[in-house]
């Protein structure tokens, strides 16, 4: 199995996945090719020995070969003529966008190119937080109570009468992008405006302080495979500096200390979500347990260095996985109802 | 305003997006260009002159040049160069999958291409009749119960004590492809059969008799612009044959024999959906009436020839909206956190 990781992507967690696909060089044994996706959405096929953050950084990428995505799949185009990039699977690790919401899934399907990571609807539902919890709902899974608000009613919230702390987030960002923790009004209006920076549609929920947090990754093929489940240790919630650098985490995690029956538990909520459309993916859901009550509180569908340090032998899941990819229904068109009509018609229009 | 046309498409309603176009070109003033996509997901340029459905049921198209998409758009490649196709904005009118499922809109949104369809979102949202509950519940909106049902819960149904007649759909269909209207058990098996054929997930719904339906279609370009309501005749429901004729049509219809006040509470409930995510979209929404309340049936975020016969001045609502299309952000990368932490360990990795 030869994997092409495709890294970057225009967006605001570009450089956290350069930081991922650096990581996963290190961890993945099979044979591997880079490509990068600019912040002007070029394809690049990038060296194995150019694959350091400081390439990218200083733009030394616009020296290595551009590609063209083509029903052929990734292809080098040069004065002599053209040469497929060859590979059996894509590992789609642009976190956030392009990579998380539904673009470069819709991409790989469209141009039959076999990938791991989400695919369209599963995509969207995760990386918008708002359906994700209408996701949660539909899978009977317990979540966080919200309000979600659109930028127009910015002044709305101010005036409002809410329950501190709340915890402020953009809808549509990973990473800890723009969140914030509020303790009391006076901070309000900041957090909003940091939100609304990011995106026109924020989330805002209870903050829980000491809840307890715990990891949970995996993927199906032919059966559930499942990491070990972390608790995370911090300081408040995980701002995006931390997280950036959890991005690069390849060193294993010892697991939570918790009984068999809440484990047992957490990988059923995981399960519920699962099903619902992210076949093809390795995720990570991050889950709350107040009381005795498990909440789905994030699904990430492309984790930082595709949570790796989770598995005791990721190299097996990744590969199992890869060769364990839903398959896609093939249409076939037949100009059926265009033939009845033409002959209906007597004439060929 | 220059538009392209981009029809066909991997899907089920190949056929009737091809229709679609051709009735397009009889309505639409501006210059136009076409774009087909073919069954195996090419791209041609099709001369004005062709746009004939037997051009596309014999194969014909393949003679045509093919295209080349591109950060610059779709590019027709020769011997002699490359040569940009000219236009402003496409119309996706591609029915159905790859142009309502998320993938087209993805693709534009990806290579830069100014476009009017619904965003990848509105597409997942509304493609995938389950989330569309989900998105009315969202908005406020009233619609009918439902259940929704796996392939593999197929059987379940089978034993369930259910109330007839119920109405039998596939979840991520239009043009009542797969459809059945179920009036006792005996005919329950074999409407299952014909839904899962194309869906591992259907809906199930009451059919509820004599139901007084309305369609309404509509766009934001600096406001609301509606077109008259509709209310559709119908025997029984509308199934796949006479929907496809439906695609053609090109005459203007008359306003629904309906009280102001009903209609304007149609539009408001249009209002709420749309607002969900559908800017750049000119959408069909079909509502019932049952007794005081109207509810979503379904929203159609390319319907058939755009809807064009429920305008009075369908070419200014096009030429508005394309002038009004949503912006997209641009994210800036600027590598400051990889530039940090390379200052902090004071070297370049």
């Amino acid at each position: 199995m030869k994997f092409a990781i495709v890294f970057g992507g225009a967006s605001y967690e570009h450089e956290i996945s350069i930081v991922s696909a650096i990581a996963l060089k290190k961890v993945i044994k099979s044979e591997l090719c880079f490509i990068f996706l600019s912040p002007e959405r070029d394809f690049y096929a990038i060296d194995i020995g150019n694959m350091k953050s400081n390439y990218f950084a200083k733009g030394d990428y616009k020296k290595s070969p551009k590609l063209e995505l083509t029903r052929n799949g990734f292809v080098k185009k040069s004065f002599f003529g053209s040469s497929k990039i060859e590979f059996d699977t894509v590992i789609n690790l642009c976190h956030g966008a392009d990579g998380e919401d539904g673009k470069l899934a819709s991409i790989f399907e469209f141009f039959g190119i076999d990938f791991i990571g989400p695919r369209i609807e599963a995509s969207v539902m995760s990386f918008n937080k708002i359906y994700t919890k209408q996701l949660a709902n539909m899978g009977g899974l317990k979540f966080l109570r919200y309000v979600a608000v659109n930028k127009k009613d910015r002044q709305k919230v101010l005036t409002e009468n809410i329950v501190f702390p709340i915890i402020v987030k953009p809808s549509r960002l990973g990473s800890s992008i723009g969140v914030s923790v509020v303790k009391n009004k006076d901070e309000l209006e900041y957090a909003l405006d940091v939100a609304f920076e990011f995106d026109d549609d924020i989330l805002i929920e209870p903050f829980i302080e000491d809840v307890r947090e715990f990891n949970l990754a995996g993927c199906f093929a032919k059966d559930f495979i499942f990491s070990v489940i972390e608790e995370p240790q911090k300081n408040e919630f995980l701002d995006f500096d931390k997280k950036y650098k959890d991005f690069s985490r390849t060193e294993t995690v010892f697991k939570a200390d918790i009984s068999e029956e809440l484990q047992d538990k957490i990988k059923e909520e995981f399960k519920k979500i699962y099903n619902l459309g992210f076949a093809g993916s390795l995720i990570r859901c991050d889950f709350f347990v107040i009381g005795n009550e498990i909440c789905i509180n994030e699904i990430n569908p492309i984790p930082g260095s595709m949570a790796n340090y989770l598995f005791e032998d990721f190299n097996s899941v990744i590969n199992d996985l890869a060769e364990n990819l839903p398959k896609v229904k093939k249409i076939g068109v037949e100009y059926k109802y265009i033939n009845e009509i033409a002959s209906a018609k007597g004439k060929a229009n």
